[in-house]
């Protein structure tokens, strides 16, 4: 058992790297595992379940040898949390769209809260190399081109916004309605990104991202790297994001409010 | 001067990949380029333009001082073409939305024709190192992960295909209805991925892109990877692709005769 860093934040990330590298490790020789089989018959298993799987139970087992006091939620094997006053929470793969298609879009998503506040996060995408880790102050890029602080650029207006989203058909009735008001809006939308389209805009590359029906896992550890480049992150109604659920991130925190308006009509 | 391969197909990759080396280098350092500008506001110039014409012109001086005699016709340049027997059709960003996002699903198109006829295409993806090439009879991969051949996957109905296409509101009309009919039927639609999506149904990774509006330098250059891996790729009538317009492109040919049909109602 290792002594937990007596700091939050950044003082995490070699131990998150250490998770991020073994979940790579049981990942990648199943992304574009087609290419390399030469007989596609003979794939009898689901890729990206048996990926999923093997690289959140090396998770599970990283965090469990050095911080067996630690809670842990799960996309795949649920909630060890119980009481815990740090828990880890956990998306294997997100964006398993983007993971079957062959897309180097999808992500290892892997966050720490610590009495119920996000105190860091890191989305580690294997087959480019880059990762962007933040604690709610920074935010830092790591991959092809070098390390570099993410942060957010200025846009305090919708007609100047590039809006990401999974996809519209997602949204039902009047959030239907509300999201289409938002998208009319935009100078330029865009489709079929996950976790990978928060993360460009921690890196000052797009404007907003507007989703529904998240789960905590596709979106808690993502805060603190949103937050620590500059953006903001909440639910449709201006609440927490942590939990999940309909949720709206930009960059300038005016194109916040002002998108949080367009969605209550 | 340099002599032409006396074969076609695969005898250029060794000068292609020298015109994608040298693509690379003009595209790359204005990829992402505001994560490496300190003061975002002095972004005074449009990056996607600049990398654009700056790639263009590199390839145009390499062929040109190789193989003066062949025809060129570039995205941003226009045609050099006259009455060459060697053209090369050339887009240096394919993909400028996923460019101006960040998103690494963007590409090189380099494309060859003699007598009109696609005899060699590649496309190249700087930033994660990915090389598709084709000649029509075989195509090949490089990049993380090594060296693999290309192979489409079987997928004889609709209803079990994996679809591409860039958007939905790029079709009018009749093609919007008809375009509609395919994607109810697919089993996985997913949106906005340009010359990647058809790489990635070279690799067998997807089943079916379906576009409109395309230009020759869209597509002349992935015709010969598309059916180098085993490909069908036409206009929605079933007749060349080369020139562009509205593109069906299937990984098994059984799929690309049912979707032909489809489309025409």
């Amino acid at each position: 058992m290792t002594d937990a860093p007596s700091s939050d934040g950044f003082a995490w990330l070699p131990f998150v790297d250490r998770l991020a590298d073994a979940a790579s490790a049981a990942i990648l020789p199943h992304f574009r595992s087609a290419m390399a089989v030469e007989n596609k018959e003979a794939l009898a298993f689901d890729p990206v379940t048996v990926a999923d799987k093997g690289a959140e139970e090396a998770i599970r087992g990283l965090i469990g040898a050095d911080y067996p006091e630690h809670g842990i939620l799960g996309e795949e094997y649920g909630d060890q949390s119980g009481d815990a006053e740090h828990v880890w929470v956990i998306d294997p793969i997100d964006g398993t769209r983007a993971f079957i298609s062959g897309l180097p879009v999808w992500g290892t998503l892997i966050g720490l809260k610590r009495h119920g506040v996000p105190v860091f996060g890191m989305m580690a995408q294997p087959f480019t190399g880059e990762r962007f880790s933040g604690d709610g102050k920074s935010a830092y890029y790591t991959g092809p081109g070098g390390e570099r602080p993410l942060k957010t650029r200025k846009c305090a207006a919708i007609g100047d916004a590039t809006l990401f989203t999974t996809t519209p058909a997602l949204f039902k009735g009047a959030d239907r309605a509300a999201y289409d008001r938002v998208e009319r809006a935009a100078r330029l939308p865009r489709y079929g990104c996950d976790c990978y389209a928060y993360c460009m805009l921690a890196a000052g590359q797009i404007d907003l991202v507007v989703e529904t029906e998240l789960k905590t896992f596709d979106i808690m550890p993502l805060i603190p790297v949103i937050e620590g480049a500059g953006g903001v992150v909440t639910n449709w109604d201006g609440g927490s994001a942590i939990e999940g659920g309909r949720i709206v991130a930009a960059g300038d925190p005016r194109l916040h409010a002002a998108v949080l308006e367009m969605l209550a009509g």
